[in-house]
């Protein structure tokens, strides 16, 4: 008889695109792992309470006891909000801790930003293992990045590092935080590049018909360029010594052959750039590390 | 009969155009201070000769034995030479802590980048005491930042974070590292505009103009505006509580204003932006900070 039942972890990774919820053991080791699309446009409610239902069903499939749960999300999470997430309506209003505390019926929720999760998985078992400091850039439905300094994901003092979606790109001077950088690069901006240019497939069929020359390169080229601009800053500032790319965008081998050729020419001390060894589960496994910590 | 003679430390902030040289007690504290010009134009090596001898007259002056040195450099300082301090010729060649070893006879040396030596006054003394994270940025003969994260000064990979003078401006991209943002915003860059506008007294000519509109405001505001685009990002990467101004044209009054007024429109979270308190002295103070912990 088996008096104490294993316990499990819950990680959540929110996304503008998709949500990964996964299960993992008592030491954050992903066990199983499912992932549904957000429908960012029927709204916030509907994205939560899906991911929670499916939580509830991996929980029950797994076995075990659910012990802690830990949730990545775009932004900068609140206990009462969350704020810098346009990309899903309403997501804003959310309390996601007390969502996942009522409908799961555990105490230890730990909540932290996507990019901020995704870098602390590279920190604790991927490409930051061995190297400091460390720069983590997400390219997905967002742009974002982390820092990591000494073992542990710089924060920032309103939890806000990282977000350089609201970096200022093109002529003149927005007169309120914009995310410009993110209207320029991210997997949505390069949808609707996409359709502009009558290219099917969206982002991925933009970077396919870029690797010929033509109008879609030129596009593709020009918006990199604004991107690696803002990328070279971060690394002047920070002298990374491993840069890490992850999100759905970053894993075009076009989008970071142009990205590594730029930061090779202008960078007087060249980090490495890498493709994040997760695929798509930084964050969740960081939320995974998130749960294992709290 | 004194037996112990007091311990005095000395600390050196080489400057594109000013060297600044200081006698400190064992604590740190800065008994006496003189500063000379650089004269970059006539080279690297009478400017080290003139410093040191004029810090071995001040250490004889203020009585004591000097225990240790620390010394701040432009441009990431090695054992066996300098990278990336372009303001003075030869500069790369020079062997500082070695230089300082043999004429001063002392083997207690320490070198550090300037804006580096300065982050170190500020968190030990100044602005950055109570603020984490910190961002300083350096506005003087060149451009520069550092962060301070956790009560530590962020060194980077190579020694060369904060190297902002590096970012990539205007259109096109370049071919290999190239100074461009200093090339926009640093007092010789404004020296040159003011020449350029036929307006005299150089960078605070052009700055005492630019309080009326005309040409000469435009022109600052252009330059403004793109250095405001850089520290924006440094800003958004690290989201600094406190973000201090360092060097001579960060104290034109203008240039703090037309700045602060970018980085509150643009960033969705503000650090209070403050004047270093140490007027010139700030990169000194951390020379001597260094010295303290040789």
């Amino acid at each position: 008889m088996n008096l104490q039942p294993d316990r499990r972890l819950l990680g959540i990774d929110f996304g503008g695109t998709k949500m990964a919820i996964g299960i993992g053991d008592a030491d954050g080791r992903l066990l199983i792992s499912e992932r549904v699309p957000t429908l960012a446009s029927r709204g916030a409610r509907q994205a939560l309470a899906r991911a929670l239902d499916l939580a509830q069903k991996l929980v029950t499939d797994t076995g075990g006891t659910l012990y802690a749960a830990g949730i990545a999300s775009p932004g900068l999470v609140r206990d009462d909000g969350i704020d810098l997430a346009p990309n899903v309506p309403g997501w804003e209003e959310l309390r996601l801790a007390e969502a996942v505390r009522d409908h799961l019926g555990i105490s230890r929720v730990r909540v932290a930003n996507d990019l901020n999760a995704a870098a602390l998985a590279e920190l604790h078992r991927g490409a930051l293992r061995d190297a400091d400091p460390g720069v983590v850039i997400g390219l997905g439905t967002g742009v974002a990045a982390a820092i990591t300094v000494n073992g542990t994901v710089v924060p920032g003092r309103h939890g806000a590092a990282g977000e350089i979606a609201y970096a200022v790109t093109g002529p003149g001077w927005p007169t309120s935080a914009e995310p410009r950088l993110e209207a320029d690069f991210s997997g949505r901006a390069l949808d609707e590049l996409a359709e502009r240019l009558s290219l099917s497939g969206g982002a991925a069929g933009l970077c396919a018909a870029a690797r010929s020359p033509g109008p879609a390169r030129d596009a593709l080229v020009a918006r990199v360029d604004e991107l690696a601009r803002h990328v070279v800053t971060c690394c002047l500032l920070v002298d990374p010594q491993r840069l890490v790319l992850v999100g759905g965008v970053a894993r075009d081998e076009l989008v970071r052959e142009l990205l590594t050729e730029r930061l090779s020419r202008a960078l007087p001390y060249r980090p490495e750039v890498v493709l994040s060894g997760f695929a798509q589960d930084a964050a969740l496994l960081g939320s995974l590390t998130l749960a294992a910590q709290a």
